[in-house]
């Protein structure tokens, strides 16, 4: 089969298609998202070398209950032991010996086929379309957001950064009916937030310390000194980036502000398809190209150029 | 009067007694105590010019209501202005206007006479000493974990820091009856910390995960690393070290791990005086050496030696 592989160099190459193991399904993959932990991870994030892909929505070929051939499913990226003592807690996204799809140790889904868990499938609500439903993985993440923190109606919060991820977090912190604003560079990007119903705010007109919580969504170093600059005193700065580095931290300001620095990675796939369902969310507007898996070298570098949001590999 | 002022060179100095402000007391300092924090407003920490010390007991000499004359007080370090909307949420610690005794725009208390606040004055309980008292603020501030962690009883908790700061949280913390363990480099120090019922470890023994909460307080970028390894995937670490520069952080763990780090600074008087009144906590073990006022220099080489707790300075 033909795949998207990352060993160094980016290339579509000819590869063994996957064999499932035990419990495991083997999923068609209809179409998958572009996010920016692929271009950090081609960047040397994580080490990676294998299939990339996370965000998919694909078609069940073969499962050990037949009756799940044919099922249309979105899947959860970490594939966790189920056997010790975090899974045994619920927290199989922590299992120590995990394995994440086309992040760490275990081959992703640019690639025509692949093997998943069943139990990390969730089924697609026929009135989803795959362009919906491709958005549940970076959707579901913006959730993770209201699992980790409280975000109550009379707060005040600044999501930083405009890009896919950014929107996305908006998108899902709507629901709470709190003061949200887009904070970005982008004057294209903020215009599009606008007609998503999401005030926004250029980063340069930050007060300093004007939200209660602030979710770092800019994918980028400097977001974190403008994120600690722009919530109050005890307030909440949820981290949503992941990049290759260690930034430096004005640790005082954090010690002396008493402010909370809470990370933040995978969500919870079924708030996210409960949004998407009942129309409540449509991050369709945020695709703005879309390429056959044969074109995947060329759409990673669309990704990248300045104001683009989601980029899709279309394989039905 | 004399005072130990720091003005990019630190020296006794012959200054003019302060005349009290309006709302204010005079305090006769009778012990205060060095603090790491003054040290490294000696290294350029804060920018502070002035008298430095901010944690001391002493007598009223002076107040707009007569009857305090005469009063032992203990004196809460953080001058808010009272009128702002974050005072009136009772989050006058973090006044965007305040100044800080001997670390921000007030002088301090490492002198005969110090002008305060008549409402940041706490009366000492007659059953303390002028040695245990002068804990308090030090101690207050250990409590601040407390404030803004729940330390479940049944969590495991790592104070991280065999200096005075970390013997104090890990005495504030005993009470939770969580699983307490000190890490620390010094067995001079961790024989100490046992002496006083706190079990210890060695930090070059921490197990990756092996804490849910985290009690940095080492003092030392360094302790920041240990901090993320030592939390397990969604705990907690607190932020209790203040130091000059901008440590590099492994933001990619706090994200990946999903960690909150929680920024913690002064705390509640009224929590340490209670806990030292009923003989819950004594801290005099920690006194190593006590100095007059004319051996402030002195006292500081001291307090910066190897293996060093508290160092009084003792004016009474």
């Amino acid at each position: 089969m033909k795949a998207l592989v990352y060993d160094g160099t980016l290339a579509v190459r000819d590869v063994p298609t996957p064999e499932p193991g035990t419990g495991e399904a083997t999923v068609r993959v209809s179409m998958a998202g572009i996010c920016n932990t692929d271009i950090e991870i081609a960047r040397g994030y994580m080490g990676f070398s294998g299939i990339l892909g996370h965000e998919m929505v694909g078609v069940v070929e073969a499962a050990p209950d037949p009756a799940l051939v044919g099922t249309r499913v979105t899947a959860e990226i970490n594939l966790a032991c189920g056997r010790c003592e975090r899974c045994a807690r619920g927290f199989g996204r922590h299992c120590a010996s995990r394995t994440v799809l086309g992040i760490l140790g275990k081959d992703g889904c640019f690639a025509e086929r692949v093997t998943l868990p069943v139990r990390n499938l969730h089924a697609v609500p026929d009135t989803l379309s795959d362009e919906q439903a491709v958005f549940t993985e970076p959707f579901a993440a913006a959730f993770e957001v209201l699992e980790l923190v409280h975000v109550e109606p009379m707060a005040e919060v600044g999501v930083l950064g405009d890009g896919k991820l950014g929107l996305l977090c908006a998108t899902a912190l709507r629901g709470t009916e709190a003061n949200l604003t887009l904070v970005g560079k982008h004057e294209r990007k903020l215009a599009h937030a606008r007609k998503l119903g999401i005030p926004t705010q250029p980063a340069d007109a930050v007060q300093p310390g004007q939200f209660d919580i602030v979710v770092e969504a800019t994918g980028s170093p400097s977001g974190l000194d403008l994120a600690l600059t722009a919530v109050r005193p005890r307030g909440t700065v949820v981290l949503k980036s992941t990049f290759f580095g260690r930034p430096e931290i004005d640790t005082a300001k954090v010690v002396i502000d008493e402010i909370r620095v809470v990370g933040s990675r995978c969500g919870p796939f079924p708030a996210a398809l409960r949004s998407l369902r009942a129309g409540r969310a449509d991050p369709t507007p945020l695709i703005d190209a879309r390429y056959g898996l044969n074109d995947a070298v060329t759409a990673f570098e669309h990704t990248q150029r300045s104001g683009v949001l989601k980029v899709l590999l279309d394989l039905s």
